[in-house]
């Protein structure tokens, strides 16, 4: 995406490992509105409690670090967040106020912040608006891929682009989404209609993945939005909402498709519960369910497991009337087993991706969440981390 | 044990595997008083059904079939499971209202009736005070040992033995406790101290350990105690609780050393918390959490994650004020990371089971839970279940 209000810069500044990109930048030329959503862990990492202290000012720079989550570093952890976005904003010139910080990374471990306040000058001279696959890349920690989205959309008048990266992997849940994720969008957008509509759009996608159900110390997702006289007006939002919902939805896929060790990327859909939050209810508890996840991973059609975490999920369910179906193959209907072809079902659980619809056959409310399978490889993966 | 009322025995019907002793049988000589706990799951298993129905009833017998759970089988599981306690009930010469029924193993296929009721003569006919351990293995799913534990207590006039099973492995959650679990006493009980005692026992060691997270269809624990003209005092209550809650820790523990693939059963410890609802909600986010149960399978020291299912557990949680220990070794002490001998902690992580506590330093509440690993076993173990 060619633009120049926003510029992206990335270095390698030897936080954890000596060849990773793990120092990045994200500049606006104007000053922006942002609105965040953060994690609601009573335990918050130091960039989380000073970005949220910042997030009404009008928002220039954000600077982020991965190796490092600067979380349960206490007061010196604060302060070493404080030291880097000053030393971040003398050398781009602009207000303290107006840079935000986000890190991800190993828990309980203080910054190295001389290593990091020594490549600020590197990091803030090498911005260009043509860096974005670096930024993305710099953020990764246990992602394979880089995760970077595009999407535009066109008012009578103008195009606008909406551009988002995210990083995740592990520690995806659903009562905040991923690990970290920044969007940025040449589109002027007021602030409350920016935060309300940016929190409609994550409640839908990020909201509804989950990988190991843990939540972590430092989800932090922003949104930056130039300001100006003249905003999107009320006819144009829904334009922008849908654009943002869909660049949302693609990187929450990628998220999950990128689930530490997943093979899989599973829709579970449930339909006709009682209420809308009975079917959240149900269709997380299937989602985040190990036995569920492991069948998963085992081309198992174990449907039993699924009635199962149906069944305690706290939503209301009559086992008489519940039907479960693997794409448009049922295995029970109205609480009674079905005879499938296992071929068939092979096929379905061979694919990346693949749908399980619930049925609850009580009223007419649905839900979705997305989830990834439990392989051996995300144990490989979390028994090793810090080791 | 030697005792003349309870008596035990086991077949093998082939209701799965050729090999496997799957159709088990407890049988008292005096009609009993029954308490019991149940799955609190909305979807469960037809022997639940059946015995929530009979349990205020003279109980003489308990008939237990492993390799399939009779759960999501619909009207024809519930039949099934009459046909079988009728069957027994006649072979004995007792009431049909007096058996109860529990089963384990595969959810969603329909029992093999004709060939359980065949094998029913031999199992009543095989009836004999020292089949205990044949008993305890027959009720075995993916548990690699039997698990039988028995304590004696004694009053001014009288020595009395408690004798209990378990099967659990998998789907071990703290909303129940174990699959199925079996405890029978020669000291006679008055119903509602029994469903009292046994419910406040249970509360403190089945419901305090955790496996998986899922909470299974089929969850049943019953205690069988002689009805008799004189039971126990108020004063003789004690006795036999401390020695319940004596043998259902026992069992619990085992339960937990067997947790599929666990290598390792650590014992989560909140203590200082603001009161005890928190101190359960503490504990529990942590033993639950997959992330934790990662590093424990590790051997990584990896205390952030404990912070961090602290913080989104919901309970009160200052991170200025938490601690964290493993044994007596701090890692984290009021919000502040600690430096640690490296080796002394691998030394701790090695051993079958140790302690980790948490301080919150609020207030004074406690509670613990115990804990498994999540190993490659536990993937294995999961993702072949069924097919």
């Amino acid at each position: 995406m060619n633009n120049t209000q926003f510029l992206f810069s990335a270095v390698q500044c030897g936080i954890k490992y000596p060849d990773k990109y793990d120092l990045a930048l994200i500049s606006s030329s104007i000053p922006c509105n942002c609105a965040a959503l953060f994690t609601t862990n009573k335990v918050c990492a130091a960039p989380v409690i000073l970005s949220k202290e910042r997030i009404d000012n009008q928002v220039q720079a954000i600077i982020v670090n991965s190796s490092n989550a600067n979380a349960c570093t206490g007061d010196k952890g604060l302060e070493n967040a404080r030291t880097i976005t000053s030393k971040l904003a003398s050398e781009l010139n602009i207000p303290e106020e107006s840079v935000l910080n986000a890190s991800t990374g190993v828990i309980g471990v203080q910054l190295p912040t001389d290593k990091i306040t020594a490549a600020i000058p590197e990091l803030s001279s090498s911005l260009s608006s043509e860096n974005q696959n670096l930024f993305a890349r710099a953020i990764m920690t246990t992602d394979t891929v880089p995760k970077h989205v595009i999407r535009s959309f066109s008012t009578s008048s103008h195009t606008y682009f909406i551009e988002g990266f995210a990083k995740g992997s592990g520690m995806i849940a659903p009562n905040m989404a991923t690990l970290l994720s920044f969007i940025v969008t040449d589109a002027s957008i007021n602030k409350s209609d920016l935060q309300t509509l940016f929190s409609e759009a994550i409640n839908k996608t990020y909201n509804c993945i989950t990988i190991d159900g843990d939540m972590s110390t430092n989800d932090s997702a922003f949104i930056l939005s130039p300001l100006s006289d003249n905003p999107l007006s009320k006819e144009e939002l829904p334009l922008f909402y849908e654009a943002l919902y869909s660049l949302l939805e693609e990187l929450a896929l990628l998220l999950v498709k990128d689930g530490e060790g997943a093979t899989s990327c599973v829709k579970i859909t449930v339909k006709n519960a009682k209420n809308q939050n009975d079917a959240k209810l149900c269709a997380r508890s299937i989602a985040e369910s190990l036995l569920v996840k492991t069948a998963i991973f085992g081309n198992d059609p174990n449907w039993g497991r699924i009635a199962c975490a149906a069944g305690y999920s706290g939503a209301t369910c009559d086992q008489n009337k519940l039907s479960i179906f693997f794409e448009d193959t049922p295995l029970l209907l109205n609480g009674t087993p079905q005879v499938y072809d296992k071929n068939k079902l092979l096929e379905i659980m061979r694919k990346d991706s693949y749908d399980i619809i619930i049925d609850m056959n009580i009223a007419e409310a649905g839900w979705s969440y997305w989830t990834s399978d439990i392989s051996y490889d995300y144990v490989k993966i979390n028994s090793e981390y810090t080791t």
